[in-house]
């Protein structure tokens, strides 16, 4: 793991990093104690580490709660090259965007492929990770993703036992009921009641498949971009009475 | 309305009221400005004004949010006698349960001869709340009540004004899809992800027929009756959203 920049803004460190091929950012307090909860935060399709959406709620988790937070791009996304899959996915979905037909069989197959690549490389980034003293094995680890964050964290919670509490959602069951029953851990899970891309009772299949003994469904009503703002508090005070830390 | 006796603990003041023939109990911090959110707060069945729950309930909202609450027994319940129509539907009630049969088919019953009573019981010590200067009729008012309460409150939102906001939960559409296609303020709904009184499908359609524009839906793993503790907290948050004050 190389540092290649750091900056800081509203009370929020923000260091570049790279692990191997993927570029990352952490974002932790100006100062605070060692071991602090790790929540890892994967972007949504055909957005990147430092999205608005990202940037907000790291720096929510990071000032409201003492988190560490930890974004990277995912594969062929923000500063990453595309594959000739990535590049063929993409052109199917522009093109089903401008026929106006469904887009989720398309988004399906990309998470799958995604899926195979991110998993590995959110597990090697996780292990240079733990290997900062700021860190360690000891900071309890926390994910946070929706959408095609789901895509790929649902499969990365499954095999990774270090992720201990898992924020999913606004997607469906398709290709991730199986990933789904194999995790155990607390959930609170999304999902708009409105959603245009994904079949209601195919986002009730998902939340039903998690093995979790704790899991909260949050149905908002509301098309699939239109997650109301106080999810972000809620998401915030799940980890932290899993994770530990300070009430947000 | 008559005030009966007054009681103070944990920084809340208790006084107990009777409106007409209906006993019930105001809960309000010892201090603190006038017109603070009314919280209106039903019981479940079986239960009464001074249930573990409510009480609960009532002093995290006094003490945490600065609201005033409101809570009275229920037609047949608590301090109050028992019409024929009462005990037949308790006998039944009973019947069922030791028979092992459904009993959602006669409490379904109950809560519509319990409304009929309890609604206009409702808006009678709503009106009555509103000539204390401590209220008002510049209070915002919310609704709190799952399962029975869900079963009164559903009727009486639909029908009073007043009410600005409302949690519900724990209850079926079956006798209440007319009445909240009617309802149009925000609702926070709870329901039982393994509920063994109400299918799921039937609590999912009670959500689906709020006509709300903002609607959340808190779905649990978990029975009937265990609703986690942290929802008491959500619902505080949610009034104090959408009705004022400081947050919780």
């Amino acid at each position: 793991m190389h540092f290649t920049a750091e900056t800081s803004s509203n009370g929020v460190l923000e260091r570049d990093f790279i692990v191997g091929e993927v570029p990352g950012v952490l974002f932790s307090p100006l100062a605070g104690p060692d071991h602090a909860p790790l929540v890892l935060m994967a972007h949504g399709g055909g957005q990147h580490k430092r999205a608005p959406g990202i940037l907000g709620r790291a720096h929510r988790f990071v000032t409201g709660c003492g988190f560490t937070v930890a974004a990277i791009d995912a594969p062929g996304h923000g500063d990453r090259p595309r594959t000739a899959t990535d590049e063929r996915h993409v052109a199917l979905l522009r093109q089903a965007q401008s026929a106006g037909e469904p887009i989720y069989p398309i988004v399906v197959d990309m998470h799958t492929t995604l899926a195979a690549r991110a998993v590995p490389e959110w597990q090697a980034t996780l292990d240079a990770l733990q290997e900062l003293p700021q860190i360690g094995p000891e900071a309890p680890i926390g994910f946070w993703g929706i959408m095609q964050g789901t895509g790929i964290g649902v499969p990365l919670t499954a095999v990774e036992p270090r992720i201990a509490a898992a924020v999913f959602g606004c997607l469906g069951h398709e290709s991730l009921s199986e990933a789904a029953a194999r995790i155990t851990v607390p959930i609170e899970f999304l999902l708009q009641w409105d959603d245009e891309h994904i079949d209601r009772r195919s986002g009730l299949a998902l939340f039903d498949a998690f093995a979790s003994k704790e899991k909260t469904l949050h149905a908002n009503v509301g098309a699939h971009g239109d997650v109301p703002r106080f999810e972000v508090d809620s998401a915030a005070r799940f980890f932290t009475r899993h994770l530990g830390t300070s009430p947000a």
